[in-house]
């Protein structure tokens, strides 16, 4: 499938239920966060003042299923493959249509991923090694701390990618790019400034081999906003499920700064 | 007065109440907007969906008027030269502190302005026609709707400045570089398309001289989420007064973008 729309009417008729990765090249996909509307200013708060983590490419409006932005017509409840419901916090459950949980009140937030930039490093001869060796991108937990917005407090959470050295500056320069995805890394070499003890170990995700000659390059992960949200134990928060993500209209190069 | 710090004490002090153009040169000076809780979501949510008339540099916790992280220390009540206090909508007095009208539910949004980006153009050697001609930047009420959000809604406002063809295109991609004050021009040309009939006579600020060989070009305007704001008749808005904006401690480089 080629293009957002049919994919996203394939998956609205309950054909596709996998992962995202890969359908409708060129179009940006994002992880999706709904919150009660008593939440959504101070969330929405926080990703204002963490946008290398939290890159919001769309809020609906309060009670709205359709990101009327990015891509008109689409239905938030049932145009992801799987979705996550957490209460209080928890895990409750996995579910493949939102239309049993969907309230008045809620709010969602599109919030740029890692495939658009990624797709950029490629196409422009820099090796993403978690897609080379068919894993999960390697997540870790750090010790720098994100700016708290009332009830959302917490930790950055980054991605590791593995750069030749000799890549590193044009690695920085395409990601750079693009800020609606996480934009240029947040940190370049040893872990251990970071708080990060062991590459091997990540907290989420897979571990990638790291080669003699290669930096470790980190970015800001999309699972911060997540892993925040969930701390502060919202009563409802409904997610995409991990790699099922929502795909919109917008092509990867409109995410592109100038 | 060179120096951020310095300026905001005498302004606490009482020994400034004129406008801030010139002052601390290299800090960012921005426009003001404070509004209840209640209203501060629909507004933040207009500013992410209108990035352009609105760059948010900042927004305070509710009831603080401390921006901790643009100017630590300052106390948006008094560090300004002089207010506006809107009523309903209504200008209802100015007034060189806000102490007598502060509330615990307020919650103040600092967002870009052009001064930033107008000392780009200077160093880079592209004239500014109203700062020549010491007046106030020509502004107009275009055609172009701003996306609404909750209550506020209402259509871009631009800024005019004559550029000569030969600079139109370093005009671009300098004010490019610069997202978190309008950044790239909205409209270059015929100003008939964005329903602007006479560039003599601005809706705001004063007209300036187009010369022959000279492109108007249109930047949006911090004056949108303004006129948005009052549009929207909230029982309280405090803003600043036209041209007596706050000094930050930020630097016009930190908001450079790669």
């Amino acid at each position: 499938m080629t293009d957002a729309r049919e994919v996203r009417r394939h998956i609205r008729e309950g054909k596709w239920r996998r992962p995202t990765a890969g359908l409708a090249p060129g179009f940006v996909q994002t992880n999706l966060v709904i919150l009660p509307r008593d939440l959504a200013f101070d969330f929405l708060l926080f990703a204002q003042r963490n946008p290398k983590p939290c890159p919001v490419l769309e809020v609906t409006d309060v009670g709205s299923p359709e990101p009327k932005a990015s891509a008109p017509g689409a239905d938030l409840r049932t145009d992801v493959p799987r979705y996550c419901i957490y209460r209080d916090g928890a895990l409750s459950e996995e579910v493949t249509d939102l239309g049993s949980v969907w309230r008045d009140d809620l709010v969602s937030f599109l919030l740029g991923c890692s495939f658009t930039f990624e797709s950029a490093l490629l196409q422009a001869g820099v090796p993403v090694r978690h897609i080379e060796e068919q894993r999960n991108v390697p997540m870790f937990v750090t010790n720098i701390p994100c700016r708290p917005a009332g009830l959302f407090r917490g930790p950055l959470v980054v991605t590791l990618r593995p750069i030749p050295a000799a890549l590193v500056a044009r690695a920085v320069q395409i990601t750079g790019r693009y800020p609606g995805v996480h934009g240029s890394p947040v940190h370049i070499g040893d872990p251990v400034d970071i708080g990060i003890r062991d590459l091997g170990r990540p907290d989420f995700g897979d571990a990638v081999t790291i080669r003699p000659g290669e930096v470790p390059v980190f970015w800001a992960c999309g699972v911060t906003p997540q892993a925040v949200a969930m701390q502060a134990k919202p009563p409802l928060m409904l997610t995409h499920a991990p790699g099922h993500m929502f795909v919109t209209d917008l092509r990867n190069e409109e995410l592109a700064a100038s």
